[in-house]
């Protein structure tokens, strides 16, 4: 068990050796240590090391010149210059809320970035501001189209947080694909079977067998089959890669960089690194601010009162699980696993860090 | 089997007696048909009478005085003053359009609309000013909420329409609902019994009974079930409601108008009418206009070239299907069942309209 003070600062120390300087080390931090305090612990600590050896490796740019390409009113282009994904994030979501209050609404197309950790983290900034925000990024080909045999799109998240009054803010954040792959590891380093509907083989077959990514098999998208409706997981994730990637001139579909450094990036390069995409809305570029809040405080209010189906099990509203794991987890350190901590340890060795 | 012209005047000339101009009713006719033509005949000549039937009980106002409640350079929240959802739509939608023009993005948020038809009519008429269009609406309560009992949600469908170059634009046009309302009633019409997965009952449960609705059940969102992730369809309709009903002060979830006559409105009022949400985005408000089209063209041929995993199961790009069948009915009369064309002469006998 780590306190969050003791991991934020060996996660600024090590990256700090690395030459990456300290405010986006500490950016770096906060949303990796957002994501345990959420519960969303794939998304966490666990992808540090990977960070760090993606730095070693020249394939993250410890101090990248994070640029606008190309604007107009309400738009922005950025190209991340290979930066760490946090990093190249929070600055393009703080520009599409830049543009925002000056148009209404804000919206930036972002290339050349790497993974960026929760989506939900940069969709949250808009709060504070009276903003809607949303986020989506590209990911590296894991998930199969509607009948393809091959692993052409990420699981391609979405997040949209918005603003209520005395409620709690909406807060959704989600992949577009009907597992998540830290779920498929986690079955398969237990040996389990999983369910038909969430994978399926090198041959394109239904298969219940977790590992089978390794062997050429695909995540099958939201919906899991055609009768399902698994084609319109397909579309959403085919349109937060173009946003995110066409828009921008970041790598697409096939040709996103793998976000671990166990993987090679693809041989055929097209178009530059991860791309992301964000937005933020003004809610007073629609309606008066307080009328804006109290209907929104309506909208959650009659949904939480919907009739559950099934007993000790709410009618959710989306964010509730993770603000709950955020009040929860507030005063407590942090656990990691016996395999992480001693990945960590070995990094702090050799960089030179105290690990207490 | 009817010509496509022939239907388009008995649509005018039947408005044009209940007092729609004949600009209104030539959009309204151009939504039904271009449905029709699409092989999405749920959304074409099968809801006119309902259109008719609204009209006539005062609940669609034939000449609306549709107007802009507030805009800032990116935004217009639009009041349809309860006109017919086609006519609303389009005006909005070219609101969408001009903001874009000048902010490089426009968003449109309506309130006191009606039912609209198919969403990708809308976003499509962003391609031919070189931009992406965005389309979504809210609809009556029909879905629940993973863990409810209760409709609290429509079948709120989304579209988003991207141009390319050489290659035919990315058309994306879903319900975020597991299964529409129309295969379900031609199930039920057919006595025949549906795979679990799509609704449940009054006490949400799951059913295998297409006819569930009328005795309190529900449909389940994309995704069918928790486990599944039936709570990322929940979201996804959950954020159109918002978009479209809270960002303009229209009805959302359990207060949506219905869109059909038999079925009363809901006695609680909580905002005006249905709601809808459009998007603009200038392709060059990104990326040069060639450069955009081209890398569009690359990202569909990638993904054409997918190996399929059924044979003669092609890799669809979205909107392939709708393109072939309006290809494939362009000359080709459109057929309406025994049922549809008795209750269409009927209402050209009631408004004196000639029926050919």
């Amino acid at each position: 068990m780590y306190s969050k003070d003791n991991l934020n600062e060996i996660i600024i120390k090590v990256l700090g050796k690395l030459g990456v300087p300290w405010e986006d080390g500490q950016t770096t931090a906060n949303v990796l240590l957002a994501a345990e305090q959420r519960d969303i612990p794939s998304h966490g600590m666990i992808r540090f090391p990977d960070y760090v050896r993606l730095i070693e490796n020249s394939r993250i740019n410890p101090i990248p010149a994070i640029e606008t390409i190309h604007e107009t009113p309400s738009t922005t282009v950025i190209d991340g210059d290979s930066g760490l994904g946090m990093v190249v994030a929070v600055k393009s979501m703080n520009a599409a809320i830049e543009k925002a209050k000056n148009a209404g609404t804000g919206w930036v197309s972002v290339r050349n970035s790497n993974h960026f950790g929760i989506a939900g983290y940069y969709s949250m900034m808009a709060l504070k501001h009276d903003m809607a925000g949303i986020s989506m990024t590209n990911a590296n080909p894991l998930v199969a189209p509607t009948f393809s045999k091959d692993r052409m799109l990420g699981t391609n998240p979405i997040a949209i947080a918005i603003p209520a009054g005395k409620q709690p803010p909406f807060v959704m954040d989600m992949a577009t694909s009907s597992i998540a792959r830290g779920k498929l590891h986690i079955k398969q380093l237990n040996g389990e079977k999983i369910k038909y509907g969430y994978v399926q083989d090198a041959e394109g077959n239904p298969s219940d067998e977790p590992g089978v990514l390794v062997d050429g098999g695909a995540i099958l998208p939201l919906g899991s089959s055609y009768e399902y409706g698994s084609h319109k997981g397909y579309c959403m994730a085919a349109a937060i890669d173009i946003f995110s990637a066409v828009f921008s001139g970041a790598g697409f579909g096939p040709f996103v960089p793998p976000s671990v450094p166990y993987l090679a990036p693809p041989i055929e390069k097209q178009g530059e690194g991860t791309g992301h995409f964000f937005g933020a809305m003004r809610i007073d570029a629609f309606q008066k601010k307080e009328e804006f809040k109290d209907n929104m405080d309506k909208w959650i209010e009659t949904f939480r009162k919907a009739k559950p189906a099934i007993e000790n099990e709410e009618v959710l509203i989306p964010g509730d699980p993770e603000r709950e794991s955020e009040v929860k987890n507030k005063n407590k350190p942090i656990s990691l696993n016996k395999e992480l901590t001693e990945q960590i340890k070995r990094i702090c060795k050799k960089h030179d860090v105290v690990f207490k």
